[in-house]
């Protein structure tokens, strides 16, 4: 059974108290967020209907005091379930002026007018409102500033409470019972779009909500995309099958692969996945809370460098995981943000098997005092080979 | 079966042609787009990875020739599947320069760095690149205006080809057999995250790649929110149950809903059925080439005034359909776009029957030379009830 849906208020509270302490450092008079992890990590509003993009969403954390929702009526029943007590909506779409003008009128009601204005513009962020209204707000609010405020989202969102981990711990623990069932289900001649759909099913009975992330690939000795949607050819024997999925239950996201030999493996292919075996295994001692995301890079990197690969095209060996399939920090030579307890991270070592071809690992980890916590069942230390 | 995946290199070029006619009438030395659909337009490049915030992505269309990709390392080798020639990348993530310097270099390239670049900036758009990024590539490429080119995407994407007509049509058809299908497999009882997990499923087995929205209610007389997804309460007899769901094959959506009456139905509700089955009658007879979206909108919204009932909370009777779950336009009474052939509709009408409650209908449609064409099998003209 998975464990309830949702949040306390006091952890809403406790966020959005973080949240001003940070403001009040940085001098912020108002925090202006419009992306879907924003609204719900201050609120708890979860709805697919982000996936419409008409109508702009805003959620505005003031100095001190609960969240204020300036939303498009459609939203406000639903909003209405939350803790929140300030809740503003208009009759959107309206093209001509989409929550514009109430943003103004709000940001004013509080104060916010004059001074300092944080909205993310950082890394990992996107403005999910039009360009233009966006430029129209700050000719309005001709006397505020607004300023960058990746850096406060990033110092809360990095850190998970012990209710998201138990969220993302659950959501492990089901696409972990599902992939210990592939071997069972899964057969050489069998297509991999229908593999893929099997295992997408098996999720969702298994309490999934959603399988918003699916990819994979299956090739002799390694594969050549690791983003791609399945493929119709059958599998073959000889094949190197990969699966990588961000399944969500109450929206929280697993984030993590499995590989599997079809029929047979070769030498090299069971080198190379004993090879990234042993690179997640560094990744796994060196996760320590003091220890820097550049410390994982280079403990995993070693270990496929010593074994004479060259690493893959991901740009990184891992990176935070929450409402969102990933988040900050990213497992980079050149990041040095130290881990803290409570971060939970996707260890991803890659290495290349020849030109155009690699293989990769995935596991999910929370950073506790001690070390590591593994949220998803570890990876077979040996390839299984299906139908051996 | 289902239709081939993809669209032929004709469908593209053609795609590019006309965009850089707009261009060429607006006088563009570029487009620059950045996000999935507009990316997906152009190319065919169809992933869930977009699930991850890290990476920014773009695509300059130039004046003449094909689009050219500026794209993180990890996406190559999937854009080198598609009819591109020119793809650069550099290796994402790089926070302190994501691709602005090779999109900068790029621009040069095609001689794009003075004059006009167009870029969507009105409504429904998004900028999907850190705001910060944004500055930086403006503050460099000092002697470029960047100018909203909003009308010339959604000129291009309003108007679907028949090849994407033909995709579009295909994921209707999955989904209204999956609706024929609930009323024997839904019993008095069911818990309604049960009932969705279901029919998630069951769509899947018929052929859909993902649902990535579905969202309902079940509620005597009426449901209160239209966003929400499923609570865990079970059915209960007198229980209206709506679901909407948005599901896609091939990256192109199927969007309606279907309204069930779990054992029986008051008068009222049947009522309201009517009503909007009679609202949606009256937006088919308007849905003609020349008519506008207010034309639609005041055909439907007549049939609920003239029976008695307030409108519903969404702000418009039905939107565009393609590559997104809504798209351009909106069939609300301030919108004068004119239908014509080839646009893909939904019609929604929706009605209040209380206090906080409502129903909702909803179609989707092709607006043909002579009238629309239904892609959603039509509701029934009665509240199907089920086990009566």
């Amino acid at each position: 059974m998975s464990i309830a849906r949702g949040f306390s208020k006091a952890e809403f509270a406790a966020r959005t108290r973080h949240a001003q302490q940070l403001m009040a450092e940085r001098g912020l008079g108002a925090l202006l967020v419009c992306t879907e992890p924003e609204v719900r990590y201050f609120t708890g509003f979860l709805t697919p209907f982000w996936q419409s993009p008409t109508r702009p969403w805003f959620l505005i954390v003031p100095p001190t005091g609960k969240p204020i929702a300036v939303i498009p009526e459609i939203g406000v029943p639903l909003m209405a379930t939350t803790w929140l007590d300030d809740i503003r909506h208009w009759p959107s779409p309206r093209p001509e002026d989409d929550g514009v003008s109430l943003l103004i009128e709000t940001l004013t009601d509080i104060g916010a007018s004059h001074g300092n204005i944080g909205l993310p513009m950082g890394p990992e962020t996107v403005l999910r409102m039009p360009l233009n209204d966006y430029q129209r707000l700050r000719a309005h609010l001709c006397d505020a500033t607004f300023v960058d405020a990746t850096d406060i989202i990033r110092t809360l969102r990095m850190v998970k409470s012990e209710a998201e981990i138990a969220k993302l711990a659950d959501i492990c623990r089901i696409v972990s019972n599902g992939f210990a069932a592939v071997p069972a289900n899964v057969h050489a001649g069998d297509r991999l779009c229908d593999v893929f759909a099997a295992f997408r099913t098996d999720l969702i009975g298994r309490g999934a909500d959603e399988v918003p992330y699916l990819i994979g690939a299956a090739a002799p000795g390694g594969y050549d995309n690791i983003i791609a949607p399945p493929r119709d050819a059958p599998l073959a024997a000889g094949d190197l099958l990969m699966m990588d999925t961000g399944a969500t239950r109450d929206g929280y996201f697993s984030d993590f692969d499995r590989n599997f030999a079809i029929g047979f493996a070769d030498d090299a292919t069971r080198r190379a996945y004993d090879t990234l075996f042993a690179a997640t295994e560094a990744g796994l001692a060196a996760a320590h809370p003091g220890a820097t995301c550049a410390d994982l890079f280079n403990a995993m990197g070693r270990v496929i460098a010593d074994a004479g690969y060259q690493i893959g095209n991901a740009g990184r060996f891992g990176h935070g995981l929450g409402m969102q399939l990933t988040e900050w920090p990213s497992l980079r030579a050149a990041d040095r943000t130290v881990l803290a307890p409570g971060m939970v991270l996707t260890l991803e070592p890659s290495l290349s098997t020849g030109p155009g071809r690699g293989m990769v690992h995935e596991e999910n980890i929370v950073i506790r005092v001690n070390g590591p916590q593994l949220i998803s069942q570890r990876a077979a230390p040996k390839l299984p080979v299906i139908n051996p």
